[in-house]
């Protein structure tokens, strides 16, 4: 049959990591694992091993983002590499995740990385690569809604592997996705400080189309400055706490569609 | 007149600090203040000194609440007595502030001091003694709106010395106020972490009555915790960000009516 000839067949998943606390003061993951590490019952699956783990223990004790550099931005080959004496904490802690979890792209490596994370921005619940994003919500603030979202896709997740593990076969489908585009900083004066704030119509607003004239940042001192590309885009991230030191109001993404094949697990 | 009895006369206010960034990561009053430090246009008024003052600029560089302590709790008779030498930074910089803005109860102090906040619980705009709460707005997070509210109130806060100080009589008036009662904990495990969140019925309806038999938490395990108070109450920093470490998930109040004399500037 022709359509057999799409089908991918991926190898079986045996080992499932699930990261909270890569950053410290975003509390539904934080509070999830740590729950799963007392009781592994709700994430237990037939033929599947499944492992909640602490991303950055001493930032989530001072509940903050990190201790002295951006774990999430730590996983580079130079810092993987690097010897082990006067590292900046999250380079050492991130050495240590890769000979627990890799090393990347080993056969060792678990077969997949689930990395919980919330943002302050409206994105919802927003899947990026392995990465997990589900918002709004404050630093350091735990909210029930986002909790149990985050717990049930979580649950989702899990049952897709094991089902996956279990030879059912997964039929074709089209996926609408968002792609990164361009990193939009804040207005900012001569001495580089912040002079705009994301405009009231813009705020909250992440995954909805911004056009040629629609107001993106509104001034101190109440001028309102317009978005002048050419292209709809679809700004998300939109006044993330954590993307002030990185220069970042909002980023802008296209969207698009993409075709998923048939997967099944491949035969051994 | 039997009127002109009750008008309280009360000296005239000469000198007024606007103090933001007391917490590095409320960011309302951190930018109100630098904006206002580079032009203090907007909060001049006729016969008044207006001082605008960052609170804690180390923590502020840091995004961060505070260095070594919390600065809001740090004015105590104690730290403010204490000799200079390896103090925490936030105990050295009450007693710096003390002796710029104070001392405490002196002559020599500024007549009055607006502390700006900003909080992760729905509470709107919250005048506490001499400091002003604005939220919802995470940590980190500057929303437009917040900061116009904040703007908007310290405007309304200054005309309100200047008339005062020009002679103007206010009449007597009838206050609704929320007096603070009880600080409640989370529910915690035998270990002392917390086992529930602030249940999505209590989340974010910060003012609004609580009565007996009422949703207080969800456990992770799925069970409402009621409350079993007699009394109704107003809760309110209701899961604020910075209270996880002060083991509160919000305090109770109950709401009076307080009843203001008129009030006019002495004669000299």
């Amino acid at each position: 049959m022709s359509s057999r000839m799409n089908v991918s067949c991926l190898p079986e998943t045996k080992r499932v990591a699930v990261f909270g606390g890569t950053h410290g003061n975003e509390m539904s993951g934080i509070m999830l694992i740590n729950m799963w590490i007392q009781n592994a019952t709700e994430i237990k699956r037939n033929g599947l091993l499944t492992k909640p783990f602490i991303g950055n223990p001493r930032a989530v004790e001072k509940c903050t983002r990190y201790i002295d550099t951006d774990l999430n931005r730590a996983f580079t080959p130079e810092n993987l590499s690097s010897p082990d004496e006067g590292l900046p904490y999250e380079v050492q802690r991130a050495k240590e995740i890769n000979q627990m979890f890799g090393p990347k792209g080993s056969s060792d490596a678990y077969d997949v990385i689930f990395d919980l994370h919330n943002t302050t921005s409206n994105m919802g619940s927003t899947l990026i690569l392995e990465s997990l994003e589900v918002g709004p919500q404050p630093q350091g603030v735990l909210r029930s809604n986002v909790f149990e979202s985050m717990r049930t896709i979580m649950k989702h997740a899990l049952d897709f592997l094991e089902l996956f593990n279990s030879g059912v076969e997964f039929p074709p489908c089209t996926v609408e996705v968002f792609r990164v585009q361009e990193r939009m900083d804040y207005p900012r004066d001569i001495n580089g400080n912040i002079s705009a704030m994301v405009h009231p119509h813009l705020q909250d607003c992440d995954w909805e189309p911004l056009n040629r004239g629609d107001p993106m940042f509104l001034t101190f001192d109440g001028r309102t400055i317009l978005y002048e590309g050419t292209n709809t885009v679809y700004p998300t991230f939109i006044n993330e706490a954590a993307y002030y030191e990185k220069q970042q109001a909002f980023v802008t993404t296209c969207r698009e569609k993409l075709a998923a094949n048939a997967i099944r697990k491949a035969s051994k």
